[in-house]
């Protein structure tokens, strides 16, 4: 320590942009502080299996403080941000005030019912833990409920699953509640037969997985068929409330609604009072800070980048892992004095999907796959990102045990029951 | 099916007691209903793995219809008991009446405060997956807060880890906190050292591990001391709030506090309008049934069992099964009109404890074993006998990765703070 005091920065969010943000950092002389409301790190990509009771929220979540417990110019605040003052460069949360000379805000992104708030309770979305093992239950009470009414109509209901939105995360939660109901539960209901559930997968585009090439959603949209899915394709949902849907003009009667269909930025943009997209994302400069505010940067789901072409970068890991390096760049060399890196470039690594437990679809910049190998490469891809969660190891034996026997583990119905 | 009506059993409880009348009766000509308020079967003696966040929910618990999926003559229901109509011969839920020519009672205990209910709140016990998430959440949230606080006396108290009565639960969860505490978050904090929390096991008895031999007792709290767990013993909890709890004439102010220190049996007995012992089990008869109810059986903990000279049997899993599978013995001989089985006698096979990651205390018959040998054979024997619960591989695999690495890998804070 000099005479100086260290600079300070902070960091909110403890997702990918915020950890790469952070470890970007870890030679910089300053005070950094981590701020996050949950204590661990999601691997979002595979919160679906989660909710569909493949894998236990610690499969896919570490602590943040573990993580980080070697970089010793991190302290981790385990504190829930309510705003920023950009006045006095202050971040503001319930409890205290934190000063920073460097601001990063990695806060992700929450599903969004764009204007029709009032269908959340009904049709929830999948972004954090407590949204997936809330899914989990109603997936699962829903078939011990079917089992126990005589009521004809009821029971319909509680075995059709109407998911909304046909992008990665509602193809994977359709195959997989379709593969939940045709195999895992098969043998071990005595009064239903789960095998006769409705999975409906709703989108008001053209096709599912609309950020691939036609030919891969049309694959991908020929295995949802043989798994059993129910694929309607240009149909929006009208309305939604604890009955059902409404598609166009049919009514869909189902106790299990999952949102897929879109997400908003979390409130970052509101904090600094920055201009923002219609999904809430700050419009940055090149080098991801805000216009105005050149100590405060924003990444991942919260920010709206374009690439060298104009097309905006999607709201994937690997898109917020880049951003939260280059950041921890354009700081580093500002600490040094050392000119700023060039403006930030998105370097697309491919996108990947996968439907249910036999196939996938991998859309590489110089490769296209699909089928059984693609569901391979696609496990073996995600093993190989989980970076230090759980141990990968059993991650990859659990995926193993559940591929051989077709079971579930983490089928528990636990907290409140909905 | 014949024109006569077949045999309707019903199981309420799916532990050990239930589970193993259920697989009993699997060759009966009988309609068996198993009743259960959760969807799983859980590894009680794991629960305090859960606790301290070592194990995930799902690697100890099980879905009762998984294990029961083979066995067409068993239906699975998910319902909360709350009364027997011993004249109508019925099971009463919330929702339904459940006829019973056959009814076997398998509901367990819970903690119990003998006469201090009020203390519950500020002294949680472990008997659920609930209990014992809540219990991680407590752990984990005090040395968070511990670690955002500059108030140096809440600091203290939040520190300081009371658990109360030292049989095996209370043993192993000062045993695991200690090594948290320790080992495991040493590296984590910037502002606290988790190494200087206190953890405090308190016991009224002379000696910890009362159901154990002087010798192994004694090694376990020599144990204990070296992991730095402080051992308070004759000396009995006379209050507890929410600043800690008073012991002897002794304040010891705590923010959590974990209570080990009793259970009582489930309603069961009220329910059957039986003859209970003081902590609320049935006394029953030699064949394990109710006095004056012969189709009417309880099994596990809420039975008072004597062996043959005379001692309780011990609240503990093996006993639970063979009081299970024996009671199916019973009924099988009345379905079969066969002569019924000798009075239930029950085999010790031994106790096992285990105190931290290193050692371990087991007394069979004819071996007592001590130290890191005796931890291995807990390790092995437990996860020998983890009947169908997730993979088994994965559980070996978990504990082997934590084994190496000192991480726990389901630390996670979810749910409601408290």
């Amino acid at each position: 320590m000099t005479g100086k005091e260290r600079t300070r920065i902070v960091i909110v969010g403890a997702g990918f942009g915020g950890l790469f943000a952070a470890r970007g950092l870890r030679h910089a002389d300053a005070r950094i502080t981590l701020v996050d409301q949950h204590n661990y790190h999601l691997f979002q990509p595979l919160l679906y299996q989660v909710a569909t009771a493949g894998l236990a929220p610690s499969d896919i979540a570490w602590p943040i403080r573990g993580i980080l417990s070697r970089q010793k110019n991190v302290t981790v605040l385990l504190d829930r941000v309510s705003g920023v003052d950009t006045t006095s460069r202050e971040v503001v949360t319930h409890e205290r005030r934190i000063p920073y000379d460097y601001l990063v805000l990695a806060t992700g992104a929450r599903h969004a019912y764009f204007g029709h708030d009032d269908w959340e309770p009904h049709a929830p979305g999948l972004k954090s833990i407590d949204d997936a093992t809330s899914i989990r239950r109603r997936v699962l009470m829903a078939f011990e409920r079917a089992e126990m009414t005589d009521d004809e109509e009821l029971k319909a209901s509680l075995l059709n699953f109407v998911i909304v939105g046909a992008g990665p995360t509602g193809v994977e939660l359709a195959g997989t509640i379709a593969e939940l109901a045709r195999r895992t539960l098969a043998a071990d209901f005595r009064r239903i037969d789960s095998r006769s559930a409705r999975i409906i997968l709703v989108e008001a585009g053209p096709r599912v997985l609309p950020a691939f090439s036609e030919k891969l959603s049309g694959y991908a949209r020929r295995a949802l068929h043989k798994l059993g899915v129910e694929v309607l394709l240009g149909r929006a949902v009208t309305h939604c409330d604890a009955d059902g849907v409404v598609v166009g003009d049919q009514h869909i009667p189902a106790a299990t609604v999952l949102w897929a269909a879109g997400v908003a930025a979390s409130p970052a943009g509101t904090w600094v009072g920055a201009e923002t997209d219609r999904a809430g994302r700050v419009r940055v400069n090149v080098d991801l800070s805000v216009n105005k505010l050149p100590n405060v940067f924003i990444v991942g789901d919260a920010a709206a980048v374009k690439d060298k072409d104009g097309v905006p970068v999607p709201g994937i890991a690997p898109a917020a892992k880049q951003q939260g390096r280059y950041v921890a760049s354009v700081i580093m060399a500002r600490l040094e004095n050392k000119a700023a890196p060039a403006p930030f470039r998105y370097r697309h690594a491919g996108n990947l999907a996968t439907i249910g437990r036999k196939s996938a679809v991998i859309e590489f910049p110089f490769l296209r796959l699909s089928g059984f190998l693609a569901w391979w490469v696609w496990g073996i891809a995600h093993i190989y990102f989980l970076i230090g969660v759980r141990s990968p190891m059993t991650v990859a034996i659990n995926w193993f045990w559940q591929y051989v026997t077709y079971g579930r583990g983490a089928r528990l119905i636990t907290g409140e029951r909905k």
